[in-house]
């Protein structure tokens, strides 16, 4: 290597120091314990997939960004020989937790109870170009129900999306729509064979403005009555803002419209039951203009957004879908699931100070090393006070007093204990609070109590 | 995909199912609370490291089995036209924590409060031959304190592997030796250029008897002096296993080796101090044999087995070195680690029933769902129970009784709910134990109480 090399981390990935890992921990602690509380489990998949599980699942600009791995030895030294790139990869980095998860039921279906509740927290890896707040390699957050198409699932994820983020401290808006007044609305405009570039067109509404959405439709070939049918719907999906009322006004639009119907009818029953079993701190919506790209959703649709100001976008989505499985050779697995995007949260909590310090917290106490017989009576100690649980360490070289004292400021830790001749003949140690800078002297039997209370 | 794709993971991959994925989680979790106690701080590092950072630091095998990222779009193309072999790859998969961990203490130097303790636990690739016990993808659990070149590092070290295994209930032996005694060994008998073959010889020891160990040092060109006095010396070692004694016997030995006599020093100080501290459940023993294979070792060496009968050989193994960081840049910084091996462990504690019961369960509570309005009834009761902390659920379609008993079973939940029209009118449900078969009838009011006393 040469003596130039500069140790750096791949285009687009990221190393987490410590703060940052138990920051993020808090976070996916948070969402774990409720997804506990509710009865899923965790499972994990491999890192690497199959190529062939991978492939044509998430389109030709998926299969673009997906990592491979390349071959080795002789099966390596045989594609290039043959110059046959496709032979140079059989492996691939996960691109999601959806696609393993769905290979996951199928492969296991005899040992798994249906419904199946699982969530997974990995890390997943896409080849994409890095920009702000888009990395190569982030963390995704799952939970789904898959064997069952009971909609007290949908009010399960709403409350689990309102306990999450209650716990976080971030009042949202969760957001939601079904796929089958989607499939309505193509059908009511007269472009029932267009539904995907109208899921398309629709999705964007929250970056463009709807005249921009509409002519976008022209150009696809949606005719003028389509256009103006669309524009007096999502006019009025958008200055409807009170569900009910919108509810009530797409009853009309698709009186007569099965999936209309149907999918009122689910959002009827979901908003019915949240009524009653009530939400903490989140807001319920019904939004016309939530479409979600995913193809392989069927019926409700959910995104959260802060309700505060901030231009965040959505911090978690999910969604209905009848058939995940299928591709894997079991079809007919009607499931619904939820994602997490951990990284908005992270920055939201970070921008409002909002990580709790006792749960994100390293080293609680700091013994000073003063010398070889004071560092036997701290280490001594020590013994009591890890077994209680408090995070502890001695400083291990009798260095400079400065210089202690500022590894425990770097480190951010609240109290240094110091011993001397003077504590040691008193069977005690000085306590500083680094905080307050308060210090007294505590007898070494009073320490635990004292540091617990505190 | 053809019809006859039949769904599997990569070959020496595995899926973790949720059983054991609560049971893989609290060996992690005891190992991080204990390093924590320690003032161990958890970093974590990219899947991903550039091929330059990985590539000569693993010898040759290493090299051959790394996990390397084939490149994309131009960058491919531009390769294969060229016959470009090397640049068909810029990326490659993490081999170790150990060459991540050095390079990310260089990276972020000027961010970290020296000594700087870490710990990292997370999944490393290595493309093996799998075999029973040997992944091509597995956790690594390893802490590190580097900055520092304190003693006291190395009883904590002791410390920490007792606690560990204390808490997870498997006592050890912790073998220790110091490389210094290794270099004084070579030097003893006449051969201090060829250390390496000779620490490789000892490392195998354990799986070999000592004259076939010998034989393949005859080949490797040792003097016959020096196979008849490290006969002497190994069969001492063998023979003595009281550490005191062998410490005094190799005092003999060395006497005059300023090699020799500090790496005793070294040893006597860990014996002391951990003699003072006390050990809970492990057994430190001083260990000549022991050499372990890694060449970056200076000091210390440490290796964890069982103390009972099992053949599972080493569960932990770690040392000091001198220079971790220098291929990096960043010379001169000495550190000692200590890494779990998570595999065998789980082994050990499955093969013991050793795994809490308590700690490693899901779902605590069904509700049976009987219909609609019962369902409403429980749906109800269930936002205060999972408020307790209770994991519970209602199961989602009121399918036949049968079917949900085998769920309630499957999923082994310990307590079963019933709600019908009579445990409605009397604002009760009925309780089921799952183990006992016992069942009571309670008042919703008493519920929580109830579950948190059983």
């Amino acid at each position: 290597m040469s003596k130039q090399y500069k140790p750096s981390t791949p285009k687009g990935t990221r190393d987490f120091l410590p703060t940052v890992v138990q920051r993020r921990n808090y976070i996916f602690d948070t969402i774990k314990t409720v997804f506990e509380h509710y009865g899923y489990q965790p499972i994990e998949t491999p890192a690497m997939e199959n190529l062939e599980t991978l492939t044509g699942k998430y389109g030709e600009e998926g299969d673009r960004l997906i990592f491979k791995i390349l071959a080795r030895g002789e099966k390596l030294n045989k594609a290039l020989a043959d110059f046959n790139q496709t032979n140079l990869t059989e492996e691939a980095l996960r691109y999601d937790l959806t696609v393993p998860f769905a290979r996951f039921v199928v492969q296991h279906q005899n040992d798994l109870a249906f419904p199946f509740r699982r969530y997974q927290i990995q890390p997943v890896w896409r080849a994409d170009r890095p920009q702000k707040g888009r990395y190569r390699e982030f963390f995704q957050c799952d939970a789904d129900v898959i064997g069952t198409d009971s909609l007290r699932c949908e009010v399960e994820i709403v409350q689990m999306l309102d306990n999450v983020f209650t716990k976080l401290g971030l009042p949202v808006e969760i957001k939601i729509n079904n796929r089958k007044l989607l499939t309505a609305l193509a059908a009511y405009v007269g472009e029932a064979d267009k539904l995907i570039p109208l899921t398309i067109a629709i999705d964007k509404l929250d970056k463009m403005p709807l005249d921009k959405v509409l002519a976008d439709l022209d150009n696809q070939g949606f005719s003028a009555e389509a256009q103006t049918k669309l524009k007096t719907v999502l006019e009025a999906a958008r200055d409807l803002t009170d569900s009910a009322a919108l509810m009530d006004k797409m009853e009309q639009v698709f009186a007569g419209n099965a999936d209309g119907e149907k999918g009122l009818e689910e959002l009827r029953y979901v908003f019915s039951k949240v009524k009653t079993l009530g939400l903490e701190t989140s807001k319920l919506r019904f939004d016309m203009s939530l479409a979600r790209g995913l193809n392989y959703y069927t019926g409700a649709i959910f995104e959260v957004v802060p309700r505060t100001d901030e231009q965040v976008g959505s911090i978690s989505g999910g969604g209905r879908y009848d058939d995940l499985t299928g591709v894997f050779g079991m079809p007919g697995m009607s499931g619904v699931g939820i994602s997490f995007g951990a990284d908005r949260i992270y920055d939201m909590l970070e921008a409002r100070d909002g990580f709790p310090k006792n749960e994100t917290a390293g080293t609680e106490l700091l013994f000073v090393n003063f010398g070889e017989t004071e560092a036997d009576f701290c280490h001594e100690l020590l013994g009591s006070i890890r077994k209680a649980g408090i995070r502890a360490e001695l400083y291990p070289d009798a260095s400079k007093m400065k210089k202690q004292m500022k590894y425990a400021n770097d480190k951010q830790i609240k109290f240094v204990a110091m011993v001397g001749e003077d504590e040691m003949a008193a069977d005690s140690v000085t306590l500083k609070n680094m905080e307050s800078g308060e210090q007294e002297l505590i007898g070494k039997n009073e320490l635990i109590s004292k540091l617990k209370m505190l």
